[in-house]
């Protein structure tokens, strides 16, 4: 009966629950309460059990007892003793009563399964930076410095602005790397880009049940899009309930000048992604100009602002107008996605909306992450890791570039003054067969078709979005080297 | 014009931008460009400038230039030179351009800002661990260790499940200290209770824009509440459109019973909060009878599952049907609600549609402080924390329970078994007195009242909930003091 365990249940040393109902000497019922608990998966495989001295101390039994009765367990095989590490349960397939084994495993989706099936040898997927360059030592010595340094209070309830160490720090490493004007009062701290937009846009609710967060939802659809951008996105809009309609893109970004009655814009114009140019100087103008005019709201998604290899930085729109534009970055792609922080420059009149969409208390962004990224950020190490993977990637573009230029001299490269990708512009109608072959190299990546607004009517592109930051430094010629056979003329045989 | 240092803004090192379009020497345009940066707050007080050299090479000008125009602007007082330190930017009130500055400064909310007027000196308010209790070196070495030995792909997109070495160690652990019976692909990571409830409950998306998401909402309301819990919980529900119906409570715990056409329930079986007793045996079976009955589900929050100072654990409600029961926790009472961590262990057939709510990839919690919970899990300090303060706190229940004994005979204090808060039960009519009284003495709580369902038409109880675990050791003393000040027959003097 399995409500028994509750009844019969005494804990023991380490928190172990075990049943002592069986009848007999007390070494036979706690060799059965043990192989029971082994057998349910109660105690999984691998998990150390309490040293004989306190288990028989909190069951009130002689060490001897104890002692036979992991000794009778480990002859059965159940635990399992290793000279001088204890004893644990042994490692073996943890049977699962009836109720709980599953009809057939439900395995969880992969990440970046391949999209198109075989197995991805050459990683040239974008949205991620060399994993394998993920500054430890710096992270960890300013980890180590926060967390000590830290005051008590950090290990309490949050702010769900963010600590004011990394908004104060936020605040001068926007000004001087991105011209951005704000303060730390105007920041407000996420866990990422995605995040930032179910802030602003979530929260819909109808607002029964005594509460008044009715309307919280800060900003509201239509929002215009550009024609090409991440599906992730559009998709995490739609789910909340939030219309996009896409703008079209020519050489000078995306056409501004085709709002009308949308509430908000959500651009990338450092660096359009995914098709690569920033946006115009006279189409910045019009687009604070537009907003200005109609009370709207420009996103702006400062998602490479960082890597830039050409001479002319492009500074944040935000700083054309701080009350009409929010600036959104993160440290996804300057840093690592595994370090789940990025924050918001707001205008004022949004902040409060944003803190009561954040809830009370910090419930998203890991508090010790933050004061670790203020230090970095702090002590120059952010700013050395940046200009260090800056050099890296620039190096890995020209790589590209030259290839290219070599090995398939038919395909156009654009988008290559900034960011982590390049976009290889491809003649019409023949975008799929070339990702197609791209796959049968093992190279994994997107073609531009994956990224167009479903609803967009401007004349498609054709072309490859190439990633070159996501492979290791070892790994790149060797991805190089397959992206170019399966770009060449006879690139869809198969290797 | 705003717009000129898009135009003219040259990058020089550490990604500073600067304007540099002012006439005559290089060394006075430099002065200018540096103290406009200054002024206009795009270079933040304390922002470290680059040495000459490095400023020197970008913007290829003498070293001496650069030293000239640093001591120039020292000498007036927007720049300091430390010994041995670099160049900073002066500590001053940093002015901002008229377009941003507020009209009136927006100060944040206040976390945990004192709802009754008067300042908290003794913070008795439920929900907090004892932040001073943070195990900083073992979570620094378990931290380290996580981060040096993490394979490369760590730092790149996480599996939204979470790390499979957090899932492996949760389910030994859950399964010794708490009897759950699950397996790692059964559990899956969030950043804590609210987010799971926002993933259970969220998504209401429409679905357009050529996404799929539409229909991802897991769980649908009505859903079942105990008549007293966290009025956080019923805002973000109603927030989410979900309907909350309150179940009375008698002292063996929530009436379940009365379920009726609910789709779903929330209960806290081990430890009902805030009032204190746990879920009697007969209904915690019979809450599964119902669930298998109706195909509806139980949401079992474990939030002080580990703090129990009887000799008799109660095992958690999800080991009845681990088909039936979603067991929620986290480590914000065990650990610190600044590693926002926690997890749900689902019946089968919800994992697939939870991992589509978290997204293609992690975007929530720190995969680094995932890896470190791991490694505290499984090197056992974890466990070795909270045996430590289950003890504290065992500690400061007797001596709340011995003060008010002495102190206060007439109230009388329920609850106690376990957990992190007891409730003191008051006559009729005295509540809002006494907590008025309580806040006299600076003493931060609150009464039952403010966790009532609205829609509740059970008899109310009246009653303090005292959170021992929120002062530090040094401060409970006089914490308890001040609180059997405010219960004393005189304590609604002002001290």
């Amino acid at each position: 009966m399995r409500e028994s365990w509750v009844n019969y249940a005494e804990r023991i040393g380490s928190d172990l629950h075990l049943e002592l109902s069986a009848p007999g000497s007390k070494r036979a019922a706690l060799i059965g309460a043990l192989r029971e608990a082994v057998r349910s998966g109660r105690l999984a495989p691998g998990t150390r059990l309490p040293p004989y001295r306190s288990l028989a101390a909190d069951l009130s039994v002689a060490r001897n007892t104890v002692a036979d009765a992991y000794a009778e367990l480990v002859a059965e095989g159940w635990l399992t003793a290793r000279q001088g590490s204890g004893t644990h349960v042994a490692e073996r397939a943890r049977p699962l009563g009836p109720a709980v084994r599953p009809k057939a495993p439900a395995p969880h989706p992969r990440v970046r399964a391949p999209r198109h099936g075989p197995a991805i040898r050459h990683d040239l997927r974008q949205g991620t930076p060399d994993a394998s360059a993920f500054p430890r030592t710096a992270w960890l010595a300013s980890y180590r410095r926060a967390v000590q340094q830290a005051p008590n209070e950090v290990f309490g309830p949050g702010d769900p602005a963010g600590r004011p160490e990394l908004r104060a720090a936020l605040a001068g490493y926007l000004a001087r790397a991105r011209g951005v004007r704000t303060d730390p009062n105007r920041i407000v701290v996420c866990s990422g880009f995605a995040h930032a937009l179910r802030l602003l846009f979530g929260g819909r609710g109808r607002g029964r049940g005594g509460n008044n967060h009715a309307g919280r939802q800060i900003l509201r659809g239509p929002l215009a899009v550009e024609a090409y951008g991440l599906p992730f996105h559009r998709e995490l809009l739609a789910a909340e309930g939030v219309r996009t309609v896409p703008l079209p893109l020519d050489e000078h970004g995306a056409r501004v000048d085709r709002l009308a009655r949308e509430r908000a814009v959500l651009l990338t114009p450092a660096h359009q992604f995914p098709t690569g140019g920033p946006l115009h100087a006279e189409r910045r103008a019009a687009v604070v100009d537009w907003a200005r005019a109609r009370g709207a709201v420009v996103l702006e998604d400062d998602y490479d602002g960082e890597f830039r290899y050409d001479r002319r930085p492009v500074g944040a729109l935000q700083s054309l107008d701080p009350e009409r534009v929010i600036l959104i970055g993160s440290v996804s792609k300057s840093l690592s996605p595994a370090v789940r922080l990025g924050w918001m420059v707001l205008p004022e009149r949004y902040v409060g909306g944003v803190l009561a969409a954040k809830g009370e208390r910090e419930a998203w962004a890991s508090v010790l992450d933050q004061l670790a990224l203020a230090d970095l950020i702090v002590s120059g190490a952010y700013d050395r890791h940046v200009r260090r993977m800056r050099q890296r990637y620039r190096g890995r573009r020209d790589r590209l570039v030259a290839a290219l230029a070599e090995r398939a001299p038919h395909v156009e490269v654009s988008g290559v003054a900034a960011g982590l990708h390049a976009v290889l512009r491809l003649p019409p109608d023949t975008e799929r067969s070339v990702v197609r072959a791209a796959v049968r190299q093992g190279v994994g990546l997107d073609g531009l078709a994956e990224f167009r607004h479903p609803d967009s009517d401007m004349p498609a592109h054709e072309g490859l979005v190439v990633g070159y930051a996501t492979p290791s430094e070892h790994a790149y010629g060797a991805a190089l080297e397959a992206l170019c056979g399966a770009l060449a003329p006879g690139g869809t045989r198969v290797p």
